[in-house]
């Protein structure tokens, strides 16, 4: 059992009703990081359809949890022979937490064409490169080994005409070899790409919507996220998720707002 | 009146209720066009949230909805003062037809800063660009003026190292001034990058997420689509919409899968 598959375990409770417990180990600041939450409501998502694989997850964050037990609620809209569609909502007390939809399936099952035409972005390895830095680190830093190539995320952004960009290497912490659920949590593990050059207070996502397009493999995982359009404060974040292997393993997108430091 | 406006009115029908009539004007075969249903859709929602516009809107399409009387429901699962996060279901007696979740607000009142690192890609002008041709168009053709690029969509793709794209423009064909009800349709309007390159029969959405960043100004739309990475018949469909102005007025992904042709 890896640190994720215990902090994101889910016991099912009734018809549609998951348990499970919001660790704080995944917090940044005093709220549990979105991508380990879209990962335990996934989990209650595949369990509710009987899928392996989470094809498409959609979370809006609707309240900020707190460490302690969790109630996942489920209604499988549709459950057909490629894929089923789940609705979940994570909740807290009386408090609803955040309202999902999904598409589950079985990626080893698909048949199909496959033609891909793209390539990891060329970035150092990750011995080349560094873990984050830094005297208040968020709790959930150091549930992954995420690092970033030397001088990275750089002040720059689209004063310079590039986008804001944010690139590196991540894996669980403690070894375990990470699986379709580790995605979605990698899929908001690197710092906000706009966090550093802007000198922001904090970017919430409003909507975070993952592809898992692969299975992983063991060993590292490449991520690129990319913001080109940051309108009236208002911003998304499109990231990949790449295997060590030059597979393509998720692409994500979230949008988000920008809060000034306080 | 526009036939959009026309096609996707709502009126409420009780408690978060919503009652309207799915039109045949917006059929693609014998099915209404995923688009148009998602503006239906987020019509009701924008209306259940008292928002103007559909910041983001993701729907997850359960059964072929038929012409005649639909039933939008609504849920406003948090009213905060940036935006609202609500949840739909569009059904047609019994039978659910689409499941969404969408957060909706106020583009004139956001406030933040403004960085923008893209431009629309490079196209022939609306007047060097041609319809749509062919002899069995679908009637939701009709609706749209739509143009392509002389020659395309054209018959490559990935074969040869670059995505299959589909660019064009985009306008409604009855002359109307478009609203951001409208992007959301555009977002679902331009033939599957995946159709012509590779033959194929059917490209049903599994999920569509659309952010609307921008409202639109009167006269064309650019519609810039691409997909890389096409995996065992499984495909994203990456969407962006430029106003006349250059600026991005929405950027759309889908997930779809590929159905072999009868």
């Amino acid at each position: 059992m890896s640190e994720l598959d215990d902090d994101t375990a889910v016991r099912a409770a009734g018809a549609g009703t998951w348990s499970g417990s919001v660790s704080p180990r995944w917090n940044v600041g005093s709220a549990p990081n979105g991508g380990y939450l879209l990962a335990l409501a996934a989990r209650a998502m595949l369990a509710a359809s009987g899928r392996p694989d989470p094809l498409s997850v959609t979370a809006h964050y609707v309240t900020p949890p707190e460490p302690g037990a969790v109630t996942v609620t489920t209604e499988v809209v549709r459950a057909g022979r490629r894929y089923a569609t789940v609705a979940a909502a994570l909740c807290q007390g009386g408090a609803e937490r955040v309202r999902l939809l999904s598409a589950t399936g079985d990626l080893a099952a698909q048949e199909g064409p496959t033609r891909v035409a793209a390539e990891p972005p060329g970035i150092p390895g990750p011995d080349a490169c560094e873990p984050l830095a830094g005297e208040r680190l968020p709790e959930a830093v150091h549930r992954y080994d995420l690092r970033l190539p030397p001088g990275s995320p750089t002040p720059a952004g689209p004063s310079d005409g590039r986008p804001f960009e944010v690139t590196g290497w991540i894996r669980l912490a403690d070894g375990s070899v990470p699986c379709a659920l580790a995605l979605l949590a990698f899929a908001d593990a690197f710092p906000p790409t706009v966090l550093r050059p802007l000198g922001v207070g904090w970017v919430p996502t409003i909507e975070l919507t993952v592809h898992v397009r692969g299975r992983p493999a063991p060993g590292w995982v490449l991520g690129a996220f990319r913001t080109r359009f940051l309108v009236d404060g208002l911003l998304e974040e499109d990231g990949e998720l790449w295997g060590e292997d030059g597979r393509l393993l998720a692409h994500a997108r979230q949008l988000a707002l920008i809060l000034p430091r306080r």
